[in-house]
């Protein structure tokens, strides 16, 4: 097989310390990779030009939880349940596929089922028996067999298991934005996509808490009149926020919001514009929990159009579900211009009865009892020392009662823009990849912008002279002590030098030259243009400043 | 039992959004923590001021690998056979116990178990049978069984798997170092310890590779005559860097070069100095790759000392493993002045043995006898296709070869500081938790460093005015703008929003009134003097980067 533009730029990202396969010295396994010291630079770039965008303009918070979750929380989820993929076992060779992944173009997984002509790849055997495996990877917590717990495979529960302290946080208010950046896992069957599948991957996540009856955004006029790409799986369409709304292409300002924000992100990490689109979901590619869903799609020559970022509606799928199994009062309240009195319906427990059937555990249940919703509970669970308990109707009443209240209590629907930040992360890379020949010589340049490049100035005496070496390092130091990152290289010709810069997207070269030690100016060149300016020692680091936006 | 200080924290940690305990809607479980909004933001300031001293000053790279390892590593570390515990289970109640947790204090472990008469604290049966348990969360990778794994007890083992990759990128020349900031896992036997001992936590480890031969560092003059507060387990010594490598107290320069700006780092985080001490391990303390340590330990009112800093001689250990193990060339090379001819043993491999006992494996076995050294391989096993396998004597000569060489081989050693960064997030905290009354009433104030607050400025309109609230939004969006965390708030009276500022580390707030209106300026106030300065608006947002050092 000819090497294609990504067999092209992992070669570079190995020999340049973007990208290395992860543990390679033990022959490496599918689906994980390590970033070197120029693509953790990148990564960490790329991270904090979102918090720009989803902290610091959107003003949400951010939360750390952990990577490791209980299966309580998943299986409240719905995880347990549904995160798989269909997959077949090859009984001759005994490899395992995912169905999807080998079945003919243009069937579906359904058609090829019934049809029952799947081969096995490697060895040809027919296979049957399509099943779907869970695709967390599972562990446990303590000693012997322990607490069963799993890999998380999203942030996303580490927030809403939140959601009561943080609405509180906010001071009950609405709407209200939490994020999380950190590690999401997925133990793929058989990888076959290098950097684009992998079974433990960065994601950065927002979730936004709406009243379902005001899916509008404060920021909204600000963004109404700009344009988004969209693909409703048939056409491309170009129209403004407002339209999309207004045309119900996009169902409410909330998610139209959120998809412009996303593709500035995007457009300002460095994505080509002409290789970007949103791409709606068909009713039967919705995960289980969304009700709507775009994916931000970027197009590579090697794998067409992927997702990178998905934006659903999860409405009020997942608070529900924590409701549900915890008990926990996760409700938000929309208070009346003034009190009211309301009529609702409660769980009255009856302890005559609760307390000779569960003895002890009986006040606990009572708890519990008194914060469910008849409406929501349709067989009423509680959950006591961890373990479900059915309670059956003779043990409560439900009685409309009435009382004067402040507000009315409501599950709040959820908006999720949810983003891969290692395939955004090839993209940056693939879109700015750029090869040349300079004297018949091959010549890469990464286009980087300057806020995503990992190296943001290189620093060079024209020559190893010891007094050009003195003040070069001097202004290296300079440079580094304002917090950015510089290279420092004093080794092969000054081309060469820029060369090895280029490769790696750094935007600006300083060079220390004779003159520089009577007229204290340095070149400073670009790496776009190649123009060069001379300028002050004493003005680098903040025209470094100016020009990186810091 | 009455509050004492680790309570008091914790529940203004929970209230205001720093630390709440994992899945607690679920009844929770020991060793798992969140940050909340709070907590969040002030452990990404620590790791960006670590990142200050360690890739900007130090000039080390960041690389990022998988938290997922694969087995082999692990074996390959050490971590399968030694990351233990010495546990008991109790037969009667079904708990189980770290033997440490649970015998006299002043015993050793060893007494106790000869002295047969540890109790099970819950149910005091007697136990016996102590057994080393491992430590390490194990999963497994692929479809079935899969391949089996483990959650990364440390960061450094991805560092120390990339080293030759690494090397490379370092253009071949010692000393370099590399980092890396990430998760690391403990499954503890039953942690009791809050925050202080957690399951999931957050590391920042630097790994910096010396030639064995001259472990200086470069910028050891610069700390030199700088102040190191040492512990010997006997005597506490105040000691500068240069006397403490002198007098043989710290081994090398490199180790004390490293003490010193761990102090540094911890120091500038807020830590206070007169609760800090540098212990070192004793003999019977190291862990199995060290051959020297010293602990950063922190006072705490409740904990005593705890160690938050461990900065090892690890030697050539984890290098030396991973040779051994895969068979890859992860040596440096000491350039001669000029190239020598030296006489060195190697292995040449006999193919007409090799080929008939191991058919079409061979070729494999001889590329990776070839690059063994004799000397560092006391037996002769080899990894083909992941099966570890042994050659016999009969199938290779060992040979003197005489070459002309440009330099020698070595392998290097390894100088490692290894943070742990929730202890010291909880000792910022505790260290700057000032208890004070103001009329009566309890008041806190969190006296974090402007670099570690979570919000740099509280930004408060002074009346709920239509006019004052919206300069009051603009000046907060402006600040915004400039990367700089704010919080907006309009309720309650001016004193209240002071006090939630205080309580939660805010050093700065700024106020708009009546006269805002007309003098374009704002009052900023000071959270440590409590002094109010009426400034400029326009010169709002460079007043806080100055004095916030941006």
């Amino acid at each position: 097989m000819p090497q294609d533009i990504y067999d092209r730029i992992m070669m570079v990202a190995k020999r340049r310390g973007f990208i290395y396969p992860s543990f390679e010295i033990y022959g490496g396994i599918a689906g994980f990779y390590d970033y070197g010291p120029l693509g953790s630079q990148l990564k960490n770039n790329l991270e904090n030009l979102w918090r720009r965008f989803f902290v610091l303009h959107d003003k949400c918070v951010e939360i750390s939880t952990p990577t490791i979750t209980l299966y309580e929380v998943l299986a409240a989820s719905g995880h347990v349940e549904e995160f798989t993929d269909l997959t077949v076992d090859c009984l001759k060779c005994q490899r395992s596929y995912k169905v999807e992944d080998i079945i003919d173009k243009g069937l579906s997984v359904e058609q090829a089922m019934n049809e029952d002509n799947i081969r096995c790849p490697t060895c040809h055997a027919s296979l049957h028996d399509a099943h779907p495996v869970n695709l967390m990877f599972s562990t446990s917590i303590g000693a012997g067999d322990g607490r069963k717990a799993f890999l998380r495979p999203e942030t996303a529960q580490g927030i809403f298991t939140n959601f009561h302290l943080l609405y509180q946080f906010n001071r009950k208010k609405l709407p209200f934005g939490v994020v999380q950046i950190g590690r999401g896992y997925r133990n793929e069957i058989s990888p076959r996509q290098g950097t684009i599948r992998q079974r433990e991957f960065s994601m950065a996540e927002a979730e936004i808490f709406f009243d379902p009856q005001d899916k509008t955004h404060p920021l909204f006029p600000t963004v109404q009149d700009k344009e988004l790409f969209l693909f409703d799986n048939i056409n491309e369409l170009k129209m403004s926020v407002a339209d999309a709304v207004k045309k119900k292409v996009i169902n409410n300002q909330a998610l139209a919001y959120y998809m412009y924000l996303t593709q500035e992100f995007l457009l300002q990490a460095g994505v080509n514009p002409k290789k970007f689109r949103f791409r709606k979901h068909a009713a039967d590619e919705l995960a289980h929990y969304a009700t709507e869903c775009w994916d931000a799609e970027l197009h590579s020559e090697r794998f067409g159009w992927v997702e990178c970022v998905g934006i659903a509606d999860r409405s009020a799928y997942d608070l529900n579900a924590h409701i549900v199994s915890s008990s926990v009062d996760m409700y938000a309240l929309r208070p009346f211009d003034e009190p009211k009195e309301i009529t609702t319906k409660k769980i009255i427990p009856k302890m005559n009865v609760l307390g000779p059937r569960f003895g002890s555990t009986a006040g606990k249940i009572k708890e519990q009892l008194e914060t469910l919703h008849p409406s929501t509970a349709k067989k009423i669970t509680v959950t006591v020392d961890g373990e479900p308990l059915e309670i059956p109707k003779e043990c409560y009443d439900i009685v409309d009662v009435t009382e004067k209240q402040s507000g009315e209590k409501f599950v709040p629907h959820v908006i999720e823009p949810s983003f891969g930040i290692d395939r955004i992360l090839y993209f940056v890379l693939e879109h700015n990849f750029v090869e040349d020949k300079k004297k018949e010589e091959e010549y890469t340049v990464l286009r980087l912008t300057p806020k995503m490049a990992p190296i943001k100035a290189g620093v060079f005496p024209l020559i190893s002279n010891e007094q050009l070496i003195r003040l070069a390092r001097d202004i290296d130091d300079t440079i580094r002590k304002h917090g950015i990152e510089t290279y420092y290289d004093e080794s092969g010709t000054i081309g060469r030098r820029y060369a090895r810069m280029d490769e790696i997207g750094t935007p600006f070269c300083v060079t220390v030259d004779h003159d520089s030690l009577s007229d204290h100016r340095v070149t400073v060149r670009d790496r776009d243009t190649t123009k060069q300016e001379r300028i002050n020692i004493d003005d680098v680091a903040s025209l470094l400043k100016t020009k990186l936006s810091l």
